[in-house]
Order: structure tokens, then C-alpha cells, then sequence
């Protein structure tokens, strides 16, 4: 193994350091915060091709191309680290143990939402009548999952 | 235009309307709140590579590889909606307004840490030793762009 120091001293530049210390010590809590993390990068930018789709904001094809890309680029994060034991079914979340007991089906249903992100990068590069068809799809994805998983 | 009923329906499912009221109005909260949750999503990987490269967790290649995947995503997503007018060198954020004055610079800094974690994700499937090395490169790419844009 190498010397761990000057990796320590490089790291320290990096955003762990930045962290809330609840977040970087209890592993639950950081498992809640990168999930809550992820969804506002999503609303972030939905919030973007969201605003075309509804007319209130003008659409401009490289803007929600853009936009989209980032949403297929989050679509595609591995989140076997967010969903882990004992973070589900407590204070502080809405997402729901039964994650857990159908991996399958919470697994195919992130692959929905991977298929109308790219659908959406297509769509973003067209016209506004694509962007709008393809963002009812996405809001499809973002249902099919929120409905199973996540309390009201 | 289609009519957005619909499509306000299905987005109503997504993540955007989870977001803090104050994030979802003001785009200058919007955008620093998004730099943020794209900082905590760094931190929440670099946490598993770091573990690994400081002995603290056994280094294990699958886990690894994702996390570096993870990483590289992340750093591929672009930023342009993050760093807008007005979201600089104002309480609630430490980013610096030179960012702005000097955007190429900016931007190299950014194609750096899209290079450091590509060759992460190489690392993390050969050995510990191999990652060791990735991850100093990795935090000397976080450290490039805080000194030079990031007040202390």
C-alpha cells in the first residue's frame, strides 16, 4: 500500500470535506441525503424542459438538450449506495421498506426512467411537440416509481 | 401545442415538486442548492473510493468501479444552469464571482476532473494500488478548481 498521506492531503480538497458531519458519520443519513441530492439534480433540471413543455419558458433546442443529457447522465448513476438497510420507513424519508423486498421490479422501474431520459435527449434536439411527449413519458417514469415506493 | 394538462399531471410525479418552495422560485437559490446536491453527490462516492484508498474499507474492484462510474457521470454533467449571474460571492455559497470573469479556465478545470475520473474508473477494476494513485490525481482536480475559485 502506498503512503496514504499525500492521498488524505488531496482528498481534503475534494467535497467530503464539505459535508454535514452527521451525513459523512452516520451512513444512513448519508445513504437519505445522496437520495434527496439526486431528486433535486432531477428538478433542477426538469425544471428546465418542464418549463418548455408547459410554455413558461420559450424552447430552445440546445438549452433542453442539454438539460436532458444531464437528466440521462443522473438516470444513469448507480444507486445500489442509496437504498440500503435501515433507511427506508423512518423519519426523514418517504421512500418505503418494500424497496427492498422487490429489488427486481425497483430495478426495472429506474431502467423506465433511464429509456424516457434518452427518449428525452431525442426529443429535446426536435421540436417542442416531441419535447412535450417526451417529457409526459418522463413524468410517467418519475410516477411509476413514486407510487410504489414513496409514502404519500 | 399539445395541450399541457396532461402533461403538468405526470410532472406533478416528479421530483420537482418535492423541492423546497424557496429552490423551486428563486433561480439563484435554485442553482446554489443544485451545486450543492451535485457537491454532496461527489462526496457520497468519493466516501466509498476514498474509504478504499485509505485502508479504512477493504478495497473491493465491483464496488469500486461503480462508484468511480458513479464519479465520472457526475463530472460529465454540465453546469452551465449552476453558475448564473448573481449566485456568486453572496451569503449561502462560497463559489467566487471570478468564475464568471474567467469561464475557459473554469471549464479546463472541469474537462480536468472529467480526465481524473475516467482514469479512476480504470483504476478501481485493476488493484488498490492502482486507485491509490487515481485518487490523488482525482483530489488534485478537486483541489485545482476550490483554490482558484472557492473562498476559504
Amino acid at each position: 500500500m502506498r503512503h496514504i498521506r499525500p492521498i488524505l492531503a488531496a482528498l481534503a480538497a475534494c467535497a467530503v470535506v464539505a459535508l454535514p458531519v452527521a451525513a459523512q458519520q452516520d451512513p444512513i443519513q448519508n445513504a437519505i441525503g445522496a437520495r434527496k441530492a439526486h431528486m433535486q439534480l432531477y428538478a433542477h433540471n426538469l425544471g428546465v424542459v418542464g418549463g418548455m413543455a408547459q410554455g413558461a419558458i420559450a424552447f430552445d433546442a440546445a438549452v433542453a438538450t442539454r438539460a436532458a443529457q444531464n437528466l440521462e447522465r443522473l438516470a444513469n448513476i448507480d444507486e445500489t449506495s442509496y437504498w440500503i438497510e435501515g433507511s427506508l420507513g423512518i423519519e426523514g424519508t418517504k421512500a418505503l421498506p418494500v424497496i427492498l423486498e422487490t429489488p427486481d421490479d425497483f430495478l426495472a422501474k429506474q431502467d423506465g426512467m433511464k429509456t424516457a431520459a434518452a427518449a428525452l435527449v431525442a426529443a429535446a434536439g426536435t421540436d417542442l411537440a416531441a419535447l412535450q411527449g417526451a417529457m409526459g413519458a418522463l413524468g410517467g417514469a418519475c410516477g411509476s416509481c413514486h407510487q410504489a415506493y414513496r409514502s404519500r
